[in-house]
């Protein structure tokens, strides 16, 4: 993915619409909560099974991918409007998950890592 | 963002902890739900003024910028197990949204294109 | 349940607490969807069986009860803002799924209304 | 709201579509999370005042309505395949709450519990 680009056509897309007025940190967070719900209608009712991209319905998948390119876009706006560096934080993260998921406790269990000792 | 290095990164961190077995799309988007909770749980009682980068909290932000970036690492997840191409998605997406939402109709106003004449 | 009793105890709850300020609908709508990430949470990793009452774990049942009662208490406090009669609004609305959903094309099919012709 | 009258029809509605092989509670908290969004969707770029009563549209009003049902019928049918009372799960959350939350700390102060410290 050529981040830089997709990042300047999402800018310009909301610059000729004037859109960023409505685009606080408060309302994109809305965005993206309103995209990730039109996400998992695409799933509710579908088994794991038939989630998997063998079996989904290549109308499920195109609008999954809709569905995924806006939660992207949302998240794209929601960074830049806090300054945030994806790749960055993203790094920074996994460096904390390794931390909070050591390999020998978490090999093949899901538990999360705040739920261990319950 | 260097994109395919951190899609190398997150595919090692799940592939060492055995968590392929999880990730099914359907159990991958209930993971971006649950972490999309996380970032509206930050900005829920803020108003719009409170969630802008010069006034929001350093824990605020710092916070939010691991729910971002756990949003993230979902999506792109996802979106392997999907053969989903990022770029393409959001590139689509945006020609998509060009025609939903003309500039000339679209200019300062939110609405969406499927509730216009409502 | 005995609603109107249900009602009181929360308005006073926040009454007590000075919440009402936070209370906007908007505000609102961000917290349903902060708790409903955290029901999300549980449910994530476990497949459909593990999800079901006679496997669920005792932590998880527990958890999700205090997920949906943190629901259901925004729930019932937008409605309040809204001015909602929520029975009359679950009536009308189960009287257009009636209309949307007729037996005869729903049974034993989930397809949603709108993406029955495509 | 007579709760009883209002579980049986919603029971009776899905009996009658044979949809209860659908309603596994892992599924009903996508159903949920996706109708979280579509109420998202509607006040998303509504700023505080623009969500109240006396601003929003007769049109978005019907709409969040509409939401609520969904919602809260799913969170109903929810609580029945989990065996959890909800009058007794709102009582109890409320009481918790209280703990969590007593008056002397929380007035006027929306600080999360758990955040308090940090």
């Amino acid at each position: 993915m050529d981040f830089d680009k997709v990042k300047k056509i999402i800018n310009e897309f909301s610059a000729e619409r004037d859109w960023d007025k409505f685009h606080t940190p408060k309302n994109l967070v809305m965005a993206v909560s309103s995209e990730v719900g039109e996400l998992a209608d695409i799933f509710q009712w579908l088994d794991a099974n038939e989630s998997k991209i063998e079996n989904i319905s290549e109308k499920d998948l195109s609008k999954a991918k809709e569905e995924i390119a806006d939660i992207l876009i949302y998240l794209i706006r929601l960074s830049e409007k806090l300054n945030i560096d994806l790749e960055e934080a993203v790094l920074s993260k996994i460096k904390l998950n390794n931390k909070k998921y050591p390999v020998n406790i978490s090999k093949g269990n899901s538990t999360k890592y705040n739920r261990r000792d319950e």
